[in-house]
């Protein structure tokens, strides 16, 4: 089944068809929750399609860029903070502070501390599924990261451990869509043990997720039982590489 | 200079510069405007941005369709509500009457019977620039509306003025690229007096809205004379056919 955008009949207008769908879902809000707390979820979906856009923008300069010395973690959590943490899981939290009218500059302020880290783990786990599926063809999803050249976890985490042989390889065979420059990108990945890197990178992550959690005082908002229900449905995702979120 | 979405470097990613520029509107509302004025004026653009959509996605139905009895004054006149009269002018007075703190259920009830019919003149003015250009190529804009088979005014003005053998001439030459097809409407709107229709339409919307407007209360919310105003300015741009509102 090709994308929607991709269906004859559809192609440009896709644009407007985009921009309805989030007027649906604004007018969904609109009817059914009380004014004065609809025009703040209102404000927390449009700040979530903001960060989406600016981080896409920011994706879509450094894939076109091909210099490959800016695919560093530095970069990759900048543009996955606006990218996926917010949508993934701060918006979240904020909307659920706000339905029961906990939202405070405080409580908005320690979610961001507390998650923004963690929340790009969504992603990095996206990024590795999308090379597994390189391998495997499992997920129904198209892998598309490293032909399009794109600053993925899997690209970040090779240059950041590779050294200078494997990283002239990487720069000669990236971001082409040549069966054999793929091959050669997979082949580093697997020598690069890209499976291992990933749960060190995740097990980190949370690790530093953990300890902010555990220093918090018990009656913080939201409390840190909250923060340890919300782990353990990452994990259920994240810990095990062979599921996939999109399936 | 072709359009934005055109250029080598941008194509698919004109639906992210769109929204994004769309939050920049929004972004510059929320950080100038008072919080209570700000989340009015925010629903009245979305509202805006709805609205044309929904115009939109039924012009290309239309236009998809190739079924000419659709073509009527009525669909025009829906459509049109939709795509030009919100935009053009209903919005912009109920913007107005939030910013002063006279927007009351009864003033935009007011403002919507009094203005729906007159802001389409606007668009039906566009229309008229189009099949003008179609001739004299002045205004810079490029003229499609007969090629690309688009319910626009002078279609449904010489379909409601045409007779039986006219019509045939229409059904066999709307929509094509052919420089032959498009001559042929170009002189049916010419044997119609396209532009004497035009005057007598908006003339007759003009009377409309004045016949409203007299017939007002002199403490009404907006006042006539705040009618009278607007409807000095649309005459400014409508009466004379050869001042194009784009240029």
């Amino acid at each position: 089944m090709p994308c929607w955008h991709l269906l004859p009949d559809v192609r440009h207008i896709c644009i407007n068809d985009l921009t309805l769908m989030r007027h649906f879902a604004n007018e969904m809000l609109r009817q059914n929750i009380d004014e004065s707390i609809y025009n703040k979820l209102a404000d927390i979906f449009n700040e979530m399609y903001m960060q989406i856009e600016i981080a896409q923008q920011r994706d879509i300069a450094l894939q076109k860029s091909k210099d490959y010395s800016k695919f560093t973690m530095d970069t990759y959590n900048l543009t996955q903070t606006f990218k996926a943490s917010y949508y993934c899981i701060t918006s979240t939290i904020y909307m659920a502070l706000i339905l029961c009218n906990k939202a405070t500059e405080e409580s908005f302020q320690l979610v961001d501390d507390i998650c923004n880290d963690v929340g790009i783990v969504f992603q990095i786990h996206n990024d590795l599924t999308d090379y597994m599926d390189s391998d495997t063809s499992i997920s129904g999803k198209s892998s598309t990261d490293i032909p399009l050249g794109k600053c993925s976890w899997p690209a970040v985490a090779a240059l950041q451990h590779c050294n200078t042989e494997q990283r002239k390889i990487f720069e000669e065979n990236y971001g082409s869509w040549d069966p054999e420059c793929i091959k050669r990108i997979l082949e580093l990945y697997n020598d690069l043990n890209m499976l291992k890197l990933y749960k060190e990178e995740i097990q980190s992550r949370y690790n530093t997720y953990l300890h902010k959690v555990n220093a918090l005082p018990k009656d913080a908002t939201p409390s840190p039982d909250i923060f340890l229900k919300i782990l353990d449905f990452y994990r259920s995702y994240t810990d095990d590489a062979s599921r996939y979120y999109y399936v």
